[in-house]
């Protein structure tokens, strides 16, 4: 029998699961990442979970192939990391690092690739190999599979489509200084932005005024037929269908997972986005699917995995 | 001594080259592209060229690992197309009817793939393995190159950014049927017609008025500091940088290399492209490069090579 680890770095929390290689998650468990001190004990805190299960599930490194990480920064196609802006880490050659803390073999790339595989390979992507998976979190996250393979950049930024600009119109300024991404529309911060915002300029009823704003709030509205939560949930929704024509256009996807906290809203955010897809997308990409993720934490994990056993 | 063919089929002319296996052409041809009757001789014809120049060049084919083709159409990951709109054919499994037509091992895909594989070979690319080769001609082509192999996407239909959406208030509907596509205002075609309109609403005097408007004619009048045809390349400039600083969002690339006839102009026309490039992109893209095509017209046989010999 033979083993992997899929570890998911993530800004308060690292997890770590155990597989056996057709995929099946054996256990899973999760330790504070500890960013202090430019997070230096991250990687040996990592190793000292993976000896510890090694031990409690009684196996020996000859039997483990690999461990596969997914880490919240650009990474490289050497699995190193060039800054990170909440992990401590500078400079990092976490591939390298962790090979010789461990005598194992290592993969490392961007977490959102990371999770893009994971729901190809056991979640809403199954049995495809083009996948774009979007995060709608605090940010906007992507995730780009072509041909069952992360496209990477050659900077480690390749799907940073919450920044790719969808409003010319916009006058207030995104975190990465320019005006109009679609993070500033799409994420979980973005949604409760565009909602005050027509809330002060439209004087329609809604239920939205008596509750403390939310993307989950605004969704809850919708399904309950308020109007003014329509109208935002259609702005949302032609930011997003735009945005992925784009990406369409560009990679040519044959489905777009959507995950995140905001995709808790379920069902009724995909009608949303794909009634403004259909709309601006080029012929040849009309027939692209779209689904909710499926795996929540569980991605990062599945698909760093993944990662592993696809370059064994 | 071992030898590849490209073969590059455009929808007039077939071009043919014949490569040492480290890039070096020996010879290239080429020959009319017969689309009537469904195109049902265009790859005999090809046949035909390939054997006469075994023949003439005395190679036999043990010493040929195999012929690189480049295709006017998407094509899949199986070297299969599904429609072309000029040469005449429906479904056609190009890869396994050439296979059985020669003997030899095929590999087919999508022209402008085909063309940005050369590019990174041997042309603007090189000592790159992240490249977006952008074709200014009668339409926008697009051909993505991402850690050395091309991005086909799952109808074969990745790099169609001649359709990425960049204005929202276009009036005029795109040959694609949508509005405010970037070939409407970047091909040859585009220019022409973003000339005539501002020619139309100002009155300010230019040498474009005694002329037969074409990319050309703008870009020479540009040259010759001609403030309405500055006024047009301004144009054409924030169109290509909106797209441009999209398709950096999505695939990261290290360098933007711009073809076809419109490229002709000269580096003038990648000032205007990086002006408003540097405006939009995201931090992490802002250092890629723009560079004009270096191999005209060889990029197709050139990229064919590479494709076969990156499959050997």
């Amino acid at each position: 029998m033979k083993y992997c680890f899929g570890v998911d770095i993530g800004g308060t929390t690292v997890k770590i699961g155990l597989f056996e290689m057709d995929g099946k998650m054996i256990g899973k468990w999760g330790i504070p990442t500890r960013t202090e001190d430019n997070g230096k004990n991250i990687l040996g805190d990592i190793v000292q979970v993976l000896n510890e299960k090694m031990d409690e599930y009684d196996i020996v490194k000859s039997e483990v192939e690999g461990i596969g990480m997914g880490i919240p920064a650009p990474v490289d196609v050497n699995g190193v990391v060039l800054n990170t802006v909440n992990l401590g880490w500078g400079y990092k050659a976490v591939k390298r690092e962790m090979e010789d803390l461990t005598g194992l073999k290592v993969q490392a790339a961007n977490d959102a690739n990371v999770a893009a595989l994971g729901e190809m390979w056991q979640g809403a992507g199954k049995g495809e190999t083009d996948v774009v998976m979007i995060t709608l979190g605090t940010g906007v996250g992507g995730g780009i599979i072509c041909d069952g393979r992360p496209i990477i950049g050659t900077n480690g930024a390749a799907g940073e489509i919450g920044h790719i600009c969808v409003s010319h119109e916009e006058t207030e300024t995104c975190n990465c200084g320019k005006k109009g991404c679609l993070e500033q529309y799409a994420s979980a911060t973005g949604i409760v932005r565009i909602a005050n915002i027509r809330l002060s300029v439209d004087d329609k009823p809604s239920i939205l005024r008596n509750e403390e704003i939310s993307a989950k709030t605004v969704f809850d509205a919708v399904k309950e037929g308020d109007e003014l939560a329509k109208d935002i949930a259609e702005e949302f929704g032609y930011y997003m269908g735009r945005a992925t024509s784009m990406i369409a256009a560009v990679v040519d996807p044959a489905i777009f997972v959507i995950g995140g906290g905001v995709s808790n809203a379920g069902p009724v955010l995909l009608d949303y986005i794909q009634k403004y897809y259909q709309t601006y997308a080029f012929f040849a990409n009309q027939h692209a699917k779209f689904a909710l993720a499926e795996l929540g934490n569980d991605a990062g994990i599945i698909g760093g995995a993944k990662l592993m056993l696809d370059n064994i």
